[in-house]
């Protein structure tokens, strides 16, 4: 019999939770349009409603400052964009800052022109330069029109942690506008938009346990808004026309309660990591285990092995039943460098395994994990020594 | 006891079809990301290009002409743009025409301005004026780039079906784009770009019985691509960035296979629609049954009745427990004035009924919607008689 598969891959996407499942089926069975005026309209709506409740609590704001949209990669193209209103004014934001390790969505700039984004250093653990962000909004020209800065939570590869606050600090001294991309950090770390110092705060369904497909783009008020990305409907209030997913947004609103419900959870889960990369130590002295020295989210671990490429060893650790990642899930099917790696100075050539854990594992779990790793190092180690010897 | 509702609103969405259901059921067991190279990965991959081929075979193209996005409005907001490619060369689209009758998705001219947009004019049964294309293309500046048609197959309020073909035949003897937004044609006409004459074609999933939430842009070669509107990830082969929605991609392909072979159910649902239109003659002759000397969708009866607003209707039917709409699906809950209905040069304030079929309807929900409509319309006409006599 083949044993169950170990999915570790949580960064890339995490297993459809079972509350998010039971909501998006009972879903299924409402025939309306939200936007409907009859019986079965107002149903429909009132699952919107609920979810935006949900997702809303999960960020500590007003539902009303929830906008729902197809998933992170649409939400950082509403938000970054040099067209904002306050009310019917519009309001021009002139340049945006990323750091060089941001999420492919977010360093693509949404619909700012190549020559209006300005990517910032980050240091060897892989946080934003905090005096570089001081410098190059010191020097932004503010008559022609404000500063952004999109930053994100945590790292999808690292887990890194940036220094969201301070840096939104720096930002509000400069009269700039702060866009955070909690993707990774949600149900991972608190969110509170007010903590943050967030203006506006991205976050997307699967990497919490709800589906695919769906994510939120979620203000720090209702007056200043980013120009709709979407035109046609009036749905969400008039900043993004369709109609709404139903069945997604209910497992997002599912998956948001049980996301801030399982926050309880983070403590197990850095133990299960910790003893994982004790393993991966034990096994192999000459690991490294990147942005270790810093903050990082519980649930990650970003190691490379010298001699052995990251590509190679996903490959591996896939036949000897176990889904672990090369850095981000990458959109082709194919593996690229990692842009993470090269930012923080790090062998991108080599590259760097990612596992990425959910609530669902056990101890047993990283037994097995670290069982298949055993049978993938034996052979580094034999390939190593043979070359030393040849 | 009380009666099960009767849902006549499919045109604003129709419930989900049994196949859609079981296909999203099964793709919520899925644990992979569709661009990750891992077993799970690949299995989720498989998922999506299996749907592609669903939605490719409803259009009469290739699996890879098929751009899956959030939905219709996406769609319309990703190709209704000034800007496209040829390969790697730009390709400028200096104007849109849309019909006055469109959907507010088309309506609103996507990524064009405001100035960029042209409307034309639709004779009093709604189709779209030819000579004023013709006028209106020959007029067009070709120096500036080329002109864009934006025509809708089948109007969603009327049912009243475009002349599409000769539209197209225009606009390729003017070196135009044709865009047909099919969304209400699918499943109830057949559909192929090549017949059609179409550049492009909109899909909406929800539509035909899958989810809401989902949709393609299907376009008629590969080169000649309209640039992305949602970047980031290189998903869809980068025409269009973020995690795709898996279970609603997976509801989407089990829908198109289930359009296709529905078409043979168009007689019979075009029988229902007549006895109700009969129905509704012998009850109420002063009804009128706008688009009904043209070539309509076989499902869709749009109808007025003097001295009863729409609006009151619909509210009067919703208690009666049937769900129809008066227009279109109104954004935000509330019942607006009709533009299709002014565009015909109609009584938008009187406002009209739609009743819209599917493909669970049977005779004996006709004959429970005759008596609804029975108890309405003795109201109506008790009401019109006491104005007179007062």
């Amino acid at each position: 019999m083949a044993r169950e598969r170990l999915y570790f891959d949580y960064n890339a996407t995490a297993p459809l939770l079972d509350e998010a499942r039971s909501a998006m089926v009972d879903a299924m069975d409402l025939p309306g349009n939200p936007s409907s005026v009859h019986a079965e309209g107002r149903k429909a709506r009132a699952v919107v409603s609920n979810a935006r409740q949900a997702v809303a609590r999960l960020c500590g704001v007003p539902a009303a400052q929830v906008v729902f949209c197809s998933g992170a990669t649409e939400a950082a193209n509403h938000v970054l964009t040099p067209d904002f209103r306050m009310g019917r004014s519009p309001v021009r934001v002139s340049r945006l800052f990323v750091s060089a390790v941001e999420h492919p969505a977010i360093l693509a700039g949404g619909r700012f022109a190549a020559d209006e984004i300005t990517v910032l250093p980050v240091d060897r653990d892989g946080r934003l330069d905090l005096e570089a962000l001081e410098e190059a909004l010191a020097a932004h020209d503010q008559t022609s029109g404000q500063a952004m800065l999109g930053l994100q939570l945590a790292n999808n590869e690292t887990g890194v942690i940036q220094p969201v606050r301070q840096a939104a600090d720096i930002v509000k001294a400069h009269h700039g506008l702060m866009v955070v991309d909690a993707v990774q950090g949600a149900g991972r770390l608190p969110l509170s938009l007010e903590v943050l110092g967030a203006d506006f705060l991205i976050l997307s369904g699967h990497k919490i346990g709800g589906p695919k497909g769906i994510g939120a783009l979620v203000s720090a008020g209702e007056i200043l808004m980013p120009a709709p990305l979407l035109r046609g409907g009036g749905q969400e209030k008039g900043h993004r026309g369709g109609t709404e997913n139903l069945v997604s947004i209910a497992g997002f609103g599912a998956a948001a309660d049980a996301a801030l419900e399982g926050l309880g959870e983070i403590g197990r889960i850095a133990a299960l990591r910790d003893g994982l990369e004790a393993g991966l130590r034990d096994q192999a002295p000459d690991v490294i285990l990147h942005g270790a020295a810093v903050d990082r989210l519980a649930n990650t671990s970003f190691f490379s092995l010298p001699g052995l490429k990251a590509e190679t060893a996903q490959i591996a650790f896939d036949m000897e039943g176990v889904a672990v990642s090369a850095g981000a899930a990458c959109s082709s099917g194919k593996i690229g460098l990692s842009h993470v790696l090269s930012a923080m100075g790090a062998d991108a050539d080599l590259g760097a395994i990612r596992v990425s854990l959910g609530s669902a594992h056990t101890e047993n779990d990283i037994e097995r994990f670290l069982e298949a790793f055993k049978a993938i190092n034996t052979r580094r180690l034999a390939r190593m020594g043979a070359a030393v010897a040849a």
